[in-house]
């Protein structure tokens, strides 16, 4: 194959950074650490927002747009979130430009000077909670479940293609409510709602559970998160929700008249998910030969290839080629025909397995002659001979959803062989050291521990997994006593 | 009533800022210049996404996603864009804040100086352009057919909500081709894709033209665009589509080699509509009661409004209700049910009037005993009973028909009324200070007489229409000789 791509075993971390530029999805742009997403890359991301407004509507929410700039003074208003979030960013300082006077180009107009400095948003808690006390006064007000679709900017010294860029395109949902308790239930709701999309629309299998108070958002007093594991023993965390209190409230005076007439301050969630689960995508399912797509999120799930010599031949297969096209289609089938001459077959079954279209059909004369197609799944390389009759359009429909499963189970399978319970500092270390993937192991709950296990082994705890059992044990850092196991992993 | 709404004669400019904060579309925000689009606003702008999204993929286009952020030296590139663009607009100079030294907050770290500025977009054909290069070597990567969806910054000195914000939404198309024809034959196509969008879709009759070369785009060679009126008289710019020729090619040294072997540089179209379509639907249809929105833009497009006394008699009516709502939901209509007990028939009736639901229909106890609902369109505010049986549902799709359709005709009507052709310097200021409107006047075709018209009137020639014809005239201003009319207003 004249792919080039560098093998997974070789240099992983190589691999995924020429499968993303080569496989079209995204590259650098002239823009220090921000990304161009090229077409066949922002189709995908396309997939993956629809389904997810899907489900934000379905389970009550709306969409809204707040600004781009937040006023540096609003950072200041919530302690902890200044200290996560202000630091590293973006700053508008001016608003003018005018030439120079030595003809050199265009420099800063210092007398456009901001009085006061604007940051480009990280995240949008504090302009929208400046915003929602215009919008909330009484209980009848709530609960206000909005939902931004937006670029975000996070100054990062040490960027990867959409795994960790200065701008990336997310949603985040800001909601308010009368409870504590309907707010926490908004939180466990919208993680459900990601674990759900991972899994059933993403394939991708994850684990659920709360952060440790290290790893906190910066301003929860709880966060969720869904944790995947990529083919390199490496944990991506793939979500989050964050029950807010009323931290923020409290921060923007933001206080709502209850049913009994009593003023209290309003409870909040935020959740959000990125262009960086584009990474998880890529890292959980791709192989040494290319890209590989669930057939949910693929632009395109099946392509046809004519096989052919001169126009006369390619004529008669164009004709059963669209055939097939329609009979796809009508079957809610995504299709795309190449019957470009400038580029040979095997140039363009090369170039669909980088892709990673699920399904490849291929059309030459002899199959004319005997009724059939070659039908080749990306996920397996398996290639058939099938009818090219009235029976192909549900084979192939059949054949799609087969592979979606068999992604989800064959990444759940390396997850659950990657994933140990370790109950020595020995056996931790060396786990880590060799294999990598998820552990499981007791910790005594300090931050202290939690951090020092970090600096040896530069593992985290990725949450408290919901279905961590209650068990006697003793953390496997201090020997002190400890009640459930927890997820290590190192991150991305 | 008790809207509040200050009529369109006493004051339009007032009756439109309060319109669109009391209809919950948009309101200011603690970002100087930068709006909150509030979830109402905001559905009505994802439906318009939705189509033109459609329209543009029906075309062969595919989304993708560049930088917000473009380095101070690509502005420099294209000598005519550099000052379209770069002089009002936000800069980053640093990446970093750090806490006061006494503790009054966060300040700038002056340490973290950026080596280039970075401008947030103001438009995007710089940082494509730079990233085209990449992807274009020979005639077989062209046409590169790209839209984005995305926010842009321009700095504005006087905002208003949706006509003029620092921050807007908007779309931006940037296609690379081959030829001259192509790019030109884009340019139109995509004029018409507007034009098209806001006849059939807003509901709003448009004048498609060429700007004059005062009023082209900084770095164009021909700017078209289409121009709608307004109920003040004023015009109003609704999208516009840019042949670009050859100057960003140039700028950023992008050429492709012929089928020929030859190197050329690459032809380009660029063109794009905003959030301010929002400010052009709420001018041209709503009304002293409130909104008016074209049922294919309506968030919901149908509101059920029970009236009861008592909970035994909601009970019976909300089953009706309920009834109905499937019946139209079936037939493809949005619907909205509001049964709240917080507020009365009257309120809802008021509120929903106010936001410009196409129909609303009401049910009372008499209406159960008689087989009737109370149906009311907004457009002209006209009631009547009508069965609730099984041709409800139609009856209503055929009104939203008819709904759709009088706006678009009455809005025709009101521009048609308000054109007029001038032939003379009096009555040219004469109609612009009496009913304003659209004016077909001759003109000798300079920039000196187009500036002074501006200078002493403040009408600019909003376009030279395409269906303009040829005609010997006198200039209204200079009496030079002149071969068609151009199209003169005040504008937005």
């Amino acid at each position: 194959m004249a792919k080039n791509l560098t093998k997974r075993s070789e240099d992983y971390s190589k691999w995924y950074n020429e499968l993303v530029v080569k496989a079209d999805l995204a590259e650098n742009s002239g823009v220090r650490g921000s990304m161009v997403i090229k077409p066949y890359g922002f189709a995908i991301w396309e997939k993956m927002q629809a389904e997810l407004d899907r489900m934000f509507k379905a389970t009550g929410h709306v969409n809204a747009y707040f600004p781009l700039f937040i006023p540096k003074s609003f950072f200041s208003k919530e302690a902890s979130h200044v200290e996560g979030f202000a630091k590293e960013c973006a700053v508008v300082t001016h608003y003018r430009l005018k030439n120079a006077e030595d003809g050199s180009g265009v420099v800063v107009d210092e007398k456009a000077k901001l009085e006061e400095e604007l940051i480009v948003r990280p995240t949008s808690e504090t302009i929208i909670w400046d915003t929602y006390r215009n919008w909330i006064q009484s209980y009848r007000d709530l609960p206000i479940l909005v939902n931004q679709w937006a670029n975000v900017v996070r100054w990062e010294m040490r960027t990867r293609l959409f795994l960790r860029t200065a701008e990336f395109l997310w949603q985040e949902g800001h909601t308010a409510h009368a409870t504590r308790e309907e707010a926490e239930a908004e939180t466990h709701q919208m993680l459900d709602v990601y674990a759900d999309f991972a899994q059933n629309f993403m394939a991708i299998p994850v684990i659920k559970g709360a952060k440790t108070e290290n790893e906190r958002f910066a301003g929860a007093l709880e966060t969720l998160c869904i944790e995947a594991l990529m083919q390199d023993g490496k944990a991506l965390q793939a979500g989050t929700s964050h029950f807010l209190g009323q931290n923020f409230a409290k921060a923007f005076d933001v206080k709502f008249a209850t049913k009994e007439g009593q003023e209290e301050y309003v409870w909040a969630s935020s959740w959000g998910v990125s262009t960086r689960l584009m990474g998880a995508l890529v890292m959980t399912h791709s192989d040494d030969n290319g890209l590989v797509l669930p057939p949910k999120l693929a632009p395109f799930q099946v392509v046809i290839v004519p096989i052919y010599r001169g126009e006369e031949e390619l004529e008669k297969i164009s004709q059963k080629a669209k055939e097939i096209k329609q009979s796809l289609e009508k079957a809610g089938i995504t299709v795309k025909y190449d019957d470009r001459d400038t580029h040979k077959p095997g140039w363009k079954f090369n170039e669909y397995e980088l892709k990673g279209v699920p399904v490849r059909i291929a059309i030459g004369p002899k199959d004319l002659e005997k009724g059939t197609v070659e039908v080749a799944r990306r996920d397996t390389l398996e290639k058939q001979f099938v009818p090219s009759d009235e029976t192909l359009a549900q084979n192939i429909k059949k054949l799609l959803n087969d592979i979606q499963v068999n992604l989800f189970e064959k990444a759940r399978q390396f997850r659950d062989e990657n994933t140990c319970k370790v109950d020595s500092w020995d056996e931790f270390k060396e786990v880590l050291e060799g294999k990598g993937g998820f552990i499981l192991a007791h910790w005594d709950g300090t931050n202290e521990t939690e951090n020092k296990i970090k600096e040896e082994t530069k593992a985290t705890i990725r949450c408290i997994p919901f279905d961590a059992k209650e068990e006697e044990g003793k953390c496997v850092y201090t020997g002190k006593p400890s009640s459930r196991r927890v997820l290590f992993a190192k991150a991305y």
